[in-house]
């Protein structure tokens, strides 16, 4: 695949598109047209089809989009046509909720080791993984090929927890704790903090007995 | 304050200035610059000061931001100035994980009612919450005057509950579970699955060796 350049935003709808896809196919869906895709997803069918062009030209018109090849493709794109192992600190609640995703982590990604600083925490299992105390954190990394640090450990820990995960030589990290990192460039961060959804959530709630609140997407 | 249009990327990045607005207010910052802010947030300060325009004259030039001020007005926009309830349904590792944010919700939105389908899940209490049966939601939403629901069920329960939270009268819902969910138009919806971030993660990684993978940001 020859190197192109894309927007952030197009490669966060990249996984939506998969998963409604998925759907699609689990329910024997051969085609989709963009006028359904974007039905589903409340996004502007041309939007999907600006989106869908980027990467080569995948939909027929009046036929639509083959399910199983649009999978195929934008699993490529994503690199989720080879494995991805990615390791988590924080075996608390939120830790454990991430490991159980792992079920719809299809696509080669798996979390494949988890760590947690505190004594009691470690030799638990988690399902099936059992968790390793912080000192096994650099060699795990390295023997496992983990290339994405999880974070989900309190804020006041997280940073120290990246800085590990830094040198332990990960590509990516997502970050759970609200709190903002600071990493090396050649290292990328996502912040996956669920307030921040649920904020920008409140914004759009139309005052209560109010019935306008225009907004513009872009 | 009168209506305006504002994009969502930019009501998106909001709940994340506040978050290091608070950091420094905190620290008992009292000014700061978008440069600085920029750097913080890996953001360009063109881009931040044009945010921060949509809502009115902020900046002095060659102070910066109040700080104070700043969190005051963001505040506003994002309408947290006033109380606003939230309810949760699935009292599992995710529900629970969710729950022990409310510490971090200051600005007056707090979880305020926990349900699960599942009669063992029943009475238990999850930081300070007794967690109800769902033949409570349709009262508990009413009475609570709760006005955003939280999904944290599996994904071949989500539709029924997302149903339920639109009966009961909700004004936004944010899913966590890793399907797409159908509500009607007057109901805003969120999604919060965090296999997106991680899936758009994937994409930003270098192959291995790799030392090139230009990303345009727009």
């Amino acid at each position: 695949m020859k190197p192109f350049k894309i927007s952030e935003a197009v490669v966060r709808r990249l996984p939506v598109y998969l998963q409604v896809l998925n759907d699609l196919h689990m329910r024997d869906v051969q085609t989709v047209s963009s006028q359904e895709l974007g039905n589903k997803l409340d996004l502007n069918p041309a939007q999907i089809r600006k989106d869908l062009a980027y990467f080569g030209d995948f939909g027929r018109k009046g036929i639509g989009y083959d399910v199983s090849y649009l999978i195929e493709k934008i699993r490529q794109i994503l690199k989720l046509d080879q494995p991805l192992n990615v390791g988590l600190v924080g075996a608390g609640n939120l830790g454990r909720a991430l490991c159980n995703y792992n079920t719809y982590l299809k696509d080669n990604m798996k979390i494949t080791a988890v760590f947690d600083a505190h004594p009691s925490m470690v030799g638990a299992s988690i399902n099936g993984l059992s968790v390793l105390p912080m000192d096994k954190l650099q060699e795990t990394v390295a023997e496992r090929n983990i290339r994405i640090g999880i974070i989900t450990v309190p804020a006041v820990e997280a940073q120290n927890v990246a800085d590990r995960f830094v040198d332990a030589g990960v590509a990516g990290i997502l970050n759970f704790a609200p709190t903002i990192l600071r990493v090396p460039d050649h290292v990328r961060i996502h912040y996956a903090d669920f307030t921040t959804e649920l904020l920008s959530l409140a914004y759009y709630l139309e005052k209560e007995g109010d019935d306008e609140d225009e907004t513009v997407v872009d």
